[in-house]
């Protein structure tokens, strides 16, 4: 394969992608232009242009972004609107940003010219399949470099070897190797790796970053009420957000909680086990209001087909199908069932829990006339649940005297 | 249709079913069976036997059991297996109980020649579908009397007055109206109705009564270890116990941490919306841990088609279809799973939660020399990576270009 | 309950619902409507204008609608992008006209401010449920008559006595039973009951009334070619038609050459089993073509979510549930599927069979570049495939190891 | 990596296994050891034996099995119960005949101490992943040589070359290249490839070699019984006979009548569309047959079960998952379903089409009595009708007055 000439690199700015920066300069002796984005990781981010410069990239190849409002508006939200989890437990906080990370590098790639874009993901994790699948589906002509797996760098002796050949800065306390791995973005914190890869030890308090311990949480539990529109927070105690602000604020509620933690061990979509430790402090929050006003709102029919249809929809979100059509006609079908989910939920938060304690809505479908122990006034008849037993029974029975007359 | 000669009745020893069962007596004039079962409600049972002899109930026609161990064993153990929750959040305590009870209805109605069995749900819940559905697939010429769909006694004062006519001692605090109606068994204590029908109102404390407030709850967390044998706890902190004692014990665990508490709208099989508060102490933690023994020793495919199954088997379970072809179709699919789900889970309890921080297994699946950061020493090449992402990704191309081009 | 002042009648013209026109008059001194809708069932419209006028209905009260456009448009199409079968062999073809004519009689009452509408279904079928869920969802207040659940008119002699004591006129043929009942429409035409109830006897070949026996259908085959836009047959053999155009055109292609015959046993939504005979000629040619079209146009993951969600599509038209939001969410995700679904499909037809034999579209996804045997000029790299397979396969080598181990 | 000692080939006999014994030989010095199956595909396997012998394997390195009844108890039938069909209409075929033959390779690799199994399949088709997912599924530790992925015989005339450098003798008919691409076992036989690689192309008769044109089956049609046991055909015309045998008998009938053609562009796991033609004269016939004695021997509940989890087991089997968690899963529900799938079915053959025309069963679920137009003796009361339809439509009801209301 011939080399590329231009490459767009999703660039941290921290001393793994610097040290592909480089590696694609000396390996390829291509142009290489830098993207990084603002996710809501919690970093500076002109670092990494002044780091850019430094490593000889031109201004007008640097790129920087704020995306944390697109990053909300069209990816964490929609995905709330299904009440996503992957096996049951987790709520995809990496998965989700790498979509709209590729959409941007295939963006900046054409904007450029650029012939290929590249990725700091390594070979054993499903972020390069997130990364390579985007990018893919959406240029299919786009060659994808992922150095990880083609270079010979395999040893942290051999990566700052190749930094110091290449007078790329280390900081002090990069020199050694990091307990584990962190990924962070708007929506949650990640670690795994090394010091957490046994999955039978506990992991310390000081892997958490970003939520207190529940133990140092506040002694007093917190109300705070949530007002949906067609799916999606709007409002926090009756104050008008934009997505990535509300966002935000939940998570702000939810480090203060110790809210959102998650020791989990997950399948791979590259085929094996791996242990994380997630902190999704507001979107555990919005997942249970988000439920909470589905409660009231969704028709028993549409929310059992929601049901039924999240596994799958998660699963591709975990392995990188966002830019696919069966995730489009899922979002179709969820996004169909979400037009009178507006109303507001009542949270109480203490010390790592969340939970739903009230809701309310001009939508909603709970009706006290027919569910009442009282005198409904005639708003439900119940001989009717007579004939409806008796239908629904008619197979039943029917199955029952076959079965025991042969 | 005629009156029925002998009646079976599910009798708690409380007013209501004594209502019931003078009535059956008076309407009919028949021969009324005595049913109690322990199911781990928590009540003394010798006092509904002392009633039903007051009512006139000759002691060959009383029966009292004690199901608790059959009723974790073969309903709520296989019920765990499939991790159900019903809309997301309820662990199907009532649901669950009714099929047992069904199942010694129509035992003993077929012990005594009894053409009829009756029970106290009311024309509008969920109970009466779940007892009837049970019994007539059970036996298909059973008749089931539900005497809240027939009678007359639509109010509390109807109700006393026919009491009173009738020398069915009233305890003094039943005169009045209860604030809400409450059911229990060995796995949940659910509340719902009048004082809760609200469902934007957070439900007071004292409604609570099986699980300590989180508050109240101790400020020091507790670790535990649960054992499970081909996908059913069997041992606490390595001690095995019996099914039944697992739960109670459990149960113990969660009312001591307040954990399992949930403030729940939900949709009848009858079409309305109703709100309940449930506790589910020894459940919750059950589910976490199963959850989290599963984690490493259940492959990715069985994971994933056990999650895609789970909300239909609930639907099921929740409508009461636990005696039909398509719940024991997904049984056989869920137990063919769970024939490696052995190993242990360290859970931490805290003030209202319960978080798995730990598992290991010798039928573990999770293999640290595939995962490591670490030289794997060949357990695997990177590079297949590569041919994995470009077929997975094909399609995506193919369609790119398609959609580009036309 | 109060007697119905106006209501609007589904109304065939027959001697049933002429019987029960004149029931409602007499039973709730109710004026009466009626609605006759031209859905493609081949029979003339104006006899029916003619009795009801002959029975006292006023001109002014009598609605005749062709909607064979909207039906195939707005109903069957829709319908057909899901290729949806009932317990895979069904068409639908009675269920998914009830739909629309709900439809129209909530209109017409809403018109009228009739407080009811009435049909002609039985107690038994699933046509009753049909025609009252759809009433219900699209007017919660609108009051649904059913005579057949009502009355006592419960053997032919007793509603030939009705008819004849209210001058009803009798036609000859009718005085007798029919030897089995019929329901057509322009996508099919159903035969069950009476001489068809036992399922174990073959239908007589008069009971086929829509198309040829194939042993008499021509002894060469015919071709023809459907084109599809976005998922819709809009064109056959190059010439373009509108929807019910269409469907008539390819009745006529099935009845020639005795395509779409089917001896069928269902399971009713009411609880039981019963035997049809349908015929569907049109629809049938019309499934074939649309998934030759589909197997070019169609992304496999888009395909296989379809394949996935058509059984309970279908099974929610089959119960009447055409107007629920599931259905509204199904076919978001369906209808999302089929923007690509454009090109021509080529079809053999020949004494009962359709056969798709060739297929071609400029929104093709088929790749011959990619398919090749031939030298493929780097269009697949052969060697992706071993990577491909080897982390597929990773999952199941643990599982293996695992397994081995314990 | 190391080269291999000893290595199982999947051997048919023909040129292109007998190129790759030779490859494997000279490629890696190792022995070979042949396996060669009677799947039913029609050919006399003593030539392969002769043939190897010939290439200098050793007798006891020859291993000629005959499968057939193994093929169709423990992997044809089992699918059937499931009426398995990929994308709507493909019968797996080929499919389920690839984990049987890995089976063998496995068990004969062990028999003699091989670490390597080879298989003839290239690297752009199904079967490579079929054959190695199984493989290594049954032997986490099996080496597999896919030898069309490795070598740089990329041409026809490669190959002719290396087999005459070799020795290896080739059949007249075989040194040009042959104008598609043929698999065949007792289900069915593909072509593909070559001369059928345009979709838009009808596929000349010459190419069917199974069936006959259905313009030259008899013009009389031919009426057929099919018994089946607990799911599985046991008789036809009330003779019992082995799986084998009444397959072999199906696929006489069926190839008289021409029955079981398709054209078929499907979707290939590797990302590629591909088109096929396929034979399956008795599976078509088995297929129409137990989708009829189901019809009257299975409950709703349980057949729509099946018929969601069809599409996801046929994929499974497609995929060549045949030996992975999830389908053991899927087979463990549907067999489950089959207890009481006996009875007969009458089934009409006729040019092309088989159709099911009569079925019966002591074990039916049909009831006269329930479905019958006429007086049903009390056992359905169509008033019951009436209360199942209101619970139905409630949600119905109170989600239009909510829509209305908002």
């Amino acid at each position: 394969m011939t080399a590329p000439k231009k490459v767009v690199l999703a660039y941290s700015g921290g001393l793994d992608t610097s040290i592909i920066l480089k590696w694609l300069q000396t390996e390829y002796g291509c142009e290489v232009i830098t993207f990084t984005a603002d996710l809501g990781q919690g970093e500076e981010l002109e670092p990494a242009r002044q780091k850019a410069e430094l490593l000889g990239i031109k201004p007008e190849n640097i790129h920087i972004d704020d995306l944390r409002e697109e990053f909300v508006r069209d990816f964490v939200f929609p995905m709330f609107r299904a009440n996503a989890l992957y096996e049951g437990l987790y709520l995809l906080g990496t998965s989700i940003a790498r979509p709209l990370i590729s959409k941007r590098l295939v963006e900046i790639a054409r904007e450029h010219g650029a012939d290929a874009v590249a990725h700091g993901a390594t070979g054993k994790g499903n972020d390069q399949v997130r990364f390579e699948l985007s990018c893919y589906a959406l240029d299919p002509n786009i060659r994808v470099i992922a150095p990880w797996r083609e270079w010979d760098l395999s040893s942290r002796t051999k990566l700052i070897e190749f930094a110091e050949q290449h007078q790329i800065p280390i900081a002090r306390d990069k020199r050694g190797e990091a307990p584990f791995s962190v990924d962070a973005n708007l929506l949650h914190t990640s670690s795994e790796g090394k010091a957490l890869e046994d999955p039978a030890v506990e992991a310390p308090d000081y892997v958490y970053q970003r939520t207190a311990n529940p133990e140092d949480a506040p002694d007093q539990p917190e109300h705070i009420e949530i007002t949906f529109t067609r799916g999606d927070a709007t409002a926090i105690n009756g104050q008008e957000m934009s997505p990535a602000t509300i966002l935000t604020a939940l998570n702000e509620y939810g480090r203060k909680h110790g809210i959102g933690r998650l020791d989990f061990v997950e399948n791979r979509f590259v085929g094996m086990k791996s242990r994380g430790i997630y902190e999704t402090p507001g979107g555990t929050i919005l997942l249970e209001a988000h439920r909470g006003i589905e409660q009231i709102t969704l028709d028993a029919g549409a929310g059992h087909l929601k049901d039924s249809l999240m596994p799958r929809y998660a699963e591709l979100i975990y392995n990188g199908f966002w830019f696919s059509p069966e995730r489009e006609m899922l979002q179709a079908a969820i996004d169909k069932s979400q037009e009178h989910v507006t109303g507001t939920v009542r949270l109480k938060l203490y010390k790592g829990s969340v939970h739903t304690v009230g809701r309310w809505s001009e939508h909603s479908l709970y009706s006290e006339a027919h569910v009442t122990f009282e005198d409904d006034a005639g708003a439900y008849d119940q001989k009717d649940a007579a004939g409806f037993i008796r239908l629904n029974a008619l197979r039943l029975k029917l199955l029952a005297a076959r079965n025991g007359r042969v």
